[in-house]
């Protein structure tokens, strides 16, 4: 490891050890400046990002990549005001989530206290640089950066202003530091804990991004490698809110997570599947389902075992019927990602079966996947969705990049 | 890996999935089985524990070692006793541990799920064998076993006696599995998540096992490698109380993680040290100190600068002056293990001040570092005590060992 790595992990750890004690009013101070400081910035942001764009566009990149890649007014100004929403949530810091006193007097308090220091790495979407390193100072953790090599000029413009930002409001500078290369060996560094000062790893990306991080870490690692959602369509289901779902969960947004990639259809009511079918298609989504499916709307492509698990993250989705809830539960346990999944009907206990016994971290009743963020649960801003079970599961918000500590307060109390 | 492990993992994946949703009644009826097959085979159990102390003995171990494997009517008493306990304690499964409704009308609940398949890698220590299997079928998550090889016979009459229990109860015999073997690959096949098929290692033994199973381990671990515990005594501290906590805080029992390995000893008031020093001296420790406690007393021998980096698990303790709160902060900061540290002090402020920013598991105001333990908690029985940030800090009891899910209800909801 360079001697530059181990001097970033080390001041992360002591700005982290400042930065767990830091008011609320500081670190709001901050984070308001930061956005301050990329509104009054946005020229050089943007002259930046015009050096990243002209090196990635000789490099013939695809077009979302380009995409997600540019900034713009509308952009920086939505990344300003991010930081300002950050800003206005509760402090998750310093919450007693448990409190209770024991037999002989003593009073135990379970407090939420910022977990250390955490790393981030991600591919070529400035925004992340200010959105990730906001989420870690909120809640009290100093954030090392690690974004991808075509996007290096625009975060670098960005993590100045962050860095003003938190130097306005008298925090250190290393609360939110960017790793200064854009080697592959950085990211190695950082999977092996810089020496024992990294806590944990938030990759934010796409599935090999993520699968990497997964298989190399020695640090925990808050992520989700693939969203292959479904939406069960039971025998008790109303029709139209069945549609109303199916079509939400596929085609609202495509390419996110929480989008569904399987529909499953109670065999006990066939003449369900024709009507879901159609409602898919008439919204321009290509079908591909079992023999059942293809029988049922002659546009139904076959789908191929390998469908059953495939997240297209595009308007395609893949439709199958089974033996009610059971199958459906059966069918989840093999193919799914334990992401969010989906059940439509009007039996109570029926939905109860599917909500206890579908592990995923989202299980729904009625609704559709796509409610699969930290935004909707009312987290604010997240920094993604973990699937893992240890410690955060579903969207992870400032609350979930915290852990506890357990205060005691008593008089004298000894053990006997 | 060998052919046998791979279908222990596979299997425990399985049982599970089954046990996940067994009702309370179904488990606290297979635990109380437990224990009075335990109690029927006594005589079996005692033979098998005659045969590895015969091998044992004819190594030339250590009496400590010799003691814990010993099992005796008193102790397999207590290990029935035990597992009747943790049937009484209350199902963490299920728990609803918030809920809320979201402006569109869904209600999240996050609720109690356990977290599948738990490894336990312990040392020749049969008791543990029931302790462990018992708490892990209480939390709703299958066991693997992996006992000390001076302890295999003795583990195996143990687990023959759960197995039958949970046959009782209509549980699959599955749920709580011994791996057949006692070379060290099975150890590593563990570590490295029995191909997926584990989802959290617990070691429960030394040092040298704690430091292997961290180094090695590729899923998530609950442990601590030591504690390194501190008292600290404020000038503000009522001397008498703090000369109670000191005295039980090390000398209660020596050989926990819990006790205490140093003491610290506000400089504003150096004559504290010497009746602190005298009470530790007259209950039989030893005294490594700095010189300024070298000067209090003619007995205290000089500590060295391992010596405050030391587990002495033994009547032996380190004594330093240190300036005020502050200094004992860092100094903590410095050699501490995040463990359990305490302050006596009756400036509430000074209190608050240590309370916060000593970053351990459990920090105590004027109460003894001896009460870091489940029981003590109020948890009833524990697995082990966390130092890690994730997931689990501090005692692990049966709710430390569940994760959560999102049940979301909803009557149509779709995302806008």
């Amino acid at each position: 490891m360079t001697a530059t790595l181990l001097e970033i992990g080390k001041q992360a750890r002591q700005a982290a050890r400042g930065l767990a004690l830091a008011s609320s009013a500081q670190k709001n101070k901050a984070l308001k400046a930061m956005a301050a400081h990329i509104r009054n910035n946005a020229a050089a942001i943007t002259t930046a990002n015009q050096n990243d764009l002209v090196a990635a566009q000789a490099k013939d990149l695809k077009s979302s990549f380009i995409d997600r890649l540019t900034l713009n007014e509308a952009r920086i100004e939505a990344m300003a005001k991010g930081l300002e929403e950050i800003a206005d949530l509760n402090d998750p810091v310093g919450r007693v989530q448990e409190k209770w006193t024991r037999p002989n007097g003593m009073e135990i308090s379970r407090v939420a206290v910022p977990i250390g220091v955490i790393g981030i790495i991600y591919e070529s979407r400035p925004n992340v640089t200010a959105d990730a390193g906001a989420l870690c100072l909120k809640s009290g953790n100093a954030a090392i950066l690690r974004g991808g090599s075509d996007g290096f000029a625009s975060s670098q413009a960005i993590i100045t202003c962050l860095q003003a930002g938190l130097k306005d409001a008298g925090l250190d500078v290393n609360c939110i530091q960017m790793i200064p290369t854009t080697d592959r060996e950085s990211v190695g560094a950082m999977l092996t804990s810089l020496n024992g000062t990294i806590d944990l790893i938030v990759p934010r990306g796409g599935k090999n991004l993520v699968a990497r991080v997964q298989s190399e870490a020695r640090v925990p690692v808050f992520s989700h490698l693939e969203g292959i959602c479904h939406v069960y369509v039971d025998k008790a289901a109303d029709l139209e809110m069945a549609r109303a779902i199916v079509l939400n969960a596929k085609m609202r947004r495509t390419g996110v997570c929480g989008s569904a990639e399987t529909i499953l259809v109670d065999r006990a009511k066939p003449e369900n599947l024709k009507p879901i079918i159609r409602t898919l298609i008439d919204a321009g989504c290509e079908i591909r389902g079992d023999a059942e499916s293809m029988a049922a709307d002659a546009a139904v492509k076959p789908a191929s075992e390998a469908d059953w698990s495939t997240e297209y993250l595009d308007a395609i989705v893949s439709v199958k019927m089974v033996d009610g809830v059971e199958g459906a539960i059966q069918h989840i346990a093999k193919y799914g990602s334990q992401h969010t999944d989906s059940i439509v009907t009007s039996e109570q206990k029926i939905a109860e079966k599917f909500l206890s016994e579908v592990d995923s971290a989202i299980v729904l009743h009625n609704a559709s996947t796509q409610f699969a963020d930290g935004g909707e649960f009312g987290f604010g801003a997240e920094i993604g969705i973990a699937t893992g079970k240890m410690h955060a599961r579903g969207p992870v918000g400032v609350e979930q990049l915290t852990t506890f500590k357990y205060q005691i307060r008593g008089n004298g109390q000894i053990r006997p």
